[in-house]
C-alpha cells in the first residue's frame, strides 16, 4: 500500500510564544481529501548526567497540563535553528549546576507523531564536575539524586510517565549493560 | 522551594476534532504572573504484542508533521471517556489483525509534560491468534514484523525516534528478561 499525503493547503491558527496551530488539508492516496490538526514546537534537549557515585541529578518541577510535580531529567526547549549540543550543555548546568567531561548522544525522540512536529535529542552526560545553579528569573524546580536502579524502579512501577525521562533512563541502563 | 502554579484565567484559542488549545494564565511562588499554552488531547494506547514465533506486528504509516513514513507500534486515539483497554484492544486488531489471550498494562505516558495533556497507554499482548484487519476508510498503513532484537537494534540507531514505540520495545525487553 502506498503510503504519502501530499499537503494542499494550509491555515495557520494560533501563533504563541511556544508552539503555532495550523490545520493541512492533505490528499490521500485514495484521492480524498483529509484534515490534519497541527502543532509545531521548536523541540528541546534533555541530559541524563551520572556523577562518580552513581548518582543521578533530576528535577521536580509543576506541570501545567498536569496540574501537578513531575519528576524529569533535565530538559530545555531550543530556540529555532538553535544546537541542540550547546543547548543541552547550558540547560543541564543551569538547572542542577554540574558540567560534563563528556557527553553521548542518545538520539533524537518525536514525543507525539500524529499531530506534533517536536523532536527531543538526548544526550548522557559522564564525567561531572560541580559548579552553580542559575535559575532563569520564572523557574522553579528542585533538583534530587537517584541511583539508576530507583530510576529503573519508578519507570516499572510508573511513578515516571515523562517520555523523555522514561526512554533516557532506560536508554541509559542498557548502554551502561554492554 | 514550593513549585505550585495558580491558574487565575484560561482562554480557548482553538477547538479542533482531535486537539483543543487554550492559553492560561498562572500565578507563579514569587507572586508573578506568566502564561502557558497547553493542548488538551483526548489521549491514546498502543499494543506491542508477539506471536509464538517472537514476531512483532508493527505498522508503518505517513505521519503529517514529519512529512514522512515512520514505524510504530500499532496505536489509537481515544475518545474522551473511552475506556482505554478495550481501545487498545480494537485498535490492535483493527490495525494488524491480531486478537490476544492476555494483556500486560506497562502503564501510562506523558508524551510532551511541558504544554501538552496527552496520556499514553502501553499494552503487551500475548497469545496472539490471527484474525482480519479492518482498517478505517481513511486509514493507510503497512503492517510488518520484527523480532524484539531487531527492535532493539532500531532503537538503538535511533531509526525508530517514535516515543511510545520506543518505550514500548524498551519495556518489553526489560520485562521478558526477568
Amino acid at each position: 500500500m502506498k503510503l504519502t499525503e501530499k499537503t494542499i493547503d494550509s491555515k495557520l491558527h494560533f501563533k504563541g510564544r511556544v508552539i503555532n496551530l495550523r490545520e493541512d488539508t492533505v490528499e490521500l492516496e485514495n484521492g480524498s481529501l483529509a484534515s490534519r490538526e497541527i502543532v509545531e514546537h521548536p523541540g528541546g534537549v534533555c541530559v541524563i548526567g551520572m556523577d562518580e557515585n552513581g548518582k543521578i541529578p533530576m528535577v521536580r518541577q509543576f506541570r501545567a497540563p498536569f496540574g501537578r510535580v513531575l519528576l524529569e531529567v533535565p530538559a530545555g526547549k531550543l530556540n529555532y535553528g538553535e544546537d541542540h549540543f550547546e543547548c543541552g550543555k547550558r540547560e543541564f548546568l543551569e538547572e542542577t549546576g554540574y558540567e560534563a567531561s563528556e557527553y553521548v548522544y542518545f538520539g533524537a525522540l518525536y514525543p507525539s507523531v500524529g499531530f506534533l512536529t517536536e523532536t527531543l535529542h538526548i544526550y548522557y552526560a559522564k564525567g561531572l564536575t560541580k559548579k552553580e545553579q542559575h535559575l532563569d528569573e520564572d523557574e522553579f524546580l528542585n533538583v534530587e539524586f537517584f541511583t539508576l536502579d530507583e530510576l529503573l524502579d519508578l519507570v516499572e512501577q510508573n511513578e515516571i510517565k515523562d517520555a523523555k525521562t522514561v526512554v533516557a533512563i532506560l536508554r541509559l541502563a542498557r548502554f551502561l549493560s554492554k
